[in-house]
């Protein structure tokens, strides 16, 4: 049977909603226009509440690696040196675009599927007076990994010259984060993951202190001087992907309205079933510190986890990520991200049991998943009685 | 937690592909354009073999039960008496339909969720000479059961003067029927079932003998003849629904790209899982003989059936169907016709599970429904070694 439907279960792009696809669908605004402006300023204002930051909220028209960029090219000037956590493929990429740009980094080397020892952030930033900033990521993505960045900036209070750049974005819409309390000066998400928008727009959150530190920017596309001048108006530096901030605007209309706290809690149960679900299966979670938002599952001994990935593709239609770099073929991952809603993560249950069981893992009975995530579920919900 | 998804497990309207979709959505066309008539004849044509028949087939704007009007206000005289099959609440309609047109019916009584004896047919036939037709479901959806249309046509083999009027709806698309040699003279069918298109089209077929028995229309917005006479050019008597015509077109490409029979073969295969699945949930199956594209279950003891169709409407956003009739609250039907696959049946049995546990029926544990539908479905499917 060849699969009739297509189902997106990666950590970004993730599934959209109709009515986010309805508004991406509508007649093209032109970006000077009123209408627009009116649009954009209220996209604005909506990711200021998300992000819960009174600082200022910059939309840019590409992925969430463009607002990193953005961040090490307008924050930070050759010969600066800044922190780095580096747990991960997005750990590595805050070491590149602090190469690519001459910051010099100092890296925190974490164990990837490990959290960073706070300790370690603290002495990097002690050991080493006048680092700049501290480039972490709230959750690493490619090993489904959350840190503390909560405990980051306690420890960073201390360090009023040190700016807290997290990237987000596998975090905001996952987690409800209180940006300016944890002491983020810049925050990273994009649309493509928990904000439900297809891919183009990164967003970036600059407090006053970050403001203050804007720099000449090296890039020009990514000149954050610009664009904050320029979106205060409600326009942009250069022409935005116009449908898609509608449609984001569209999205957070929908996260609003299911209120923050109730989407963190959303993903926080589905997350909790997942990980149940998945060691019902006798398979073990890559993370020790797992993430709301997408789970890294440890391929069991002899399965490739890029086969998994594939015959869930190929063969059922459901699209799961594998592993990067050297975890290739050690793991795959179900994302539970955005509009994601039980049903969505059962399925992802199910199409692991499938392609497992296809690859000759037998440690478990099908439905085992399914038995063991609606448990938690049901407990969680509180919904459903007891009985 | 409140349902962030809708998702329709209704025996019509059924979910509608993204590509259906997409095409309802093209700018209307002018039903007198070179531009529609072409997408219309087009239409037809991919009606007729999905119909596998010969005969002309008409498309109608407005629900299946528009064509079954056009049936027996255009096929029969007042006067005429016709035998019918009244097995649920479909077989009901004709009935009162032929009473409408005063068409005298002959009653062939099934007990609801039984086939009907073809025998029964037989005597009914030959009992009443000068019967005109047979008026039949070949899936009566009320109760999820498919009569043997089959058999009945070899019986009608006989009976030269007789019409076999089939109301297919629920049962084109989800299995491969050959109308002609089936000796189907009438097929009715409608867009917004197996063939996953929203509801607004109906479609009925006349081979030879249906076209010679045209009589004076009834009805003036259904008047067969001159709709034949229309549509043989590619034109409607009325203004038909453009966007749905386009869309049905779409609609049924996709049914040939996957080939008629796989599609037949796709329903049978998750009409089994669902029975297996609801089996395991120490649940009974309404029907004696069981339809692939429905399937009716009786609510366990001290649980009201339409419970479990409202807790899964309104906590999970998964609509499935109630009884109608004096079958309300007694059975809940779980549809997997159209756009469907083991995902889509599998949640449907994940709601019945979350619901019937809330209602405090706890013959099962989690995952039950699962296992035995997963089971069936790697069986059948061949697809995944047995391991």
């Amino acid at each position: 049977m060849k699969p009739i439907k297509k189902r997106l279960l990666t950590p970004g792009p993730t599934m959209v909603p109709e009515r986010v696809l309805e508004a991406l669908s509508r007649p093209t605004l032109y970006h000077r226009s009123p209408e627009f402006k009116s649009v954009f300023l209220e996209t604005r204002e909506r990711l200021k509440k998300l992000l819960r930051t009174e600082g200022e909220v910059l939309i840019l028209t590409s992925s969430g690696t463009g607002a990193m960029e953005a961040a090490v090219s307008n924050l930070f000037n050759p010969g600066d040196s800044a922190v780095v956590v580096v747990g991960g493929k997005f750990g590595q990429r805050w070491e590149e675009l602090c190469r690519a740009y001459g910051v010099e980094p100092v890296k925190v080397e974490v164990e990837w599927g490990k959290a960073v020892d706070v300790d370690s952030v603290r002495k990097a930033v002690e050991e080493n007076p006048g680092v700049k900033g501290v480039l972490v990521q709230i959750c690493e993505t490619s090993t489904g990994t959350v840190h503390d960045v909560k405990a980051i900036g306690e420890v960073l209070k201390d360090h009023s010259d040190v700016l807290l750049v997290a990237d987000g974005i596998t975090a905001y819409g996952v987690y409800d984060i209180p940006t300016d309390d944890w002491g983020i000066d810049v925050a990273i998400t994009g649309s493509q993951k928990a904000l439900m928008t297809p891919p183009g727009l990164a967003v970036i959150s600059l407090n006053e202190k970050a403001q203050e530190r804007l720099c000449e920017g090296r890039s020009y596309y990514f000149n954050l001087s610009k664009e904050l001048k320029n979106q205060r108006k409600g326009q942009t530096a250069y022409t935005t992907a116009t449908n898609l901030v509608v449609a984001l605007n569209e999205a957070l209309k929908m996260i609003e309205e299911e209120g923050l706290e109730e989407v963190a809690r959303r993903h926080f149960v589905l997350a909790e079933a997942t990980r149940a679900g998945v060691k019902a299966l006798g398979l073990s979670l890559f993370s020790e510190s797992p993430a709301n938002g997408v789970t890294a599952v440890v391929s069991p001994e002899g399965v490739n986890g890029q086969e998994v990935v594939r015959i869930a593709r190929e063969e059922f239609g459901v699209t799961i990520a594998g592993g990067q770099e050297h975890l290739k073929g050690k793991i795959f991952r179900l994302s539970h991200m955005g509009y994601v809603d039980i049903f969505d993560v059962l399925t992802g249950l199910e199409v692991t049991e499938l392609a497992l069981r296809k690859l000759g893992y037998s440690g478990f009975k099908f439905g085992d998943s399914v038995s063991a995530a609606l448990e938690v579920y049901r407990k969680l919900e509180g919904q459903v009685e007891v009985d």
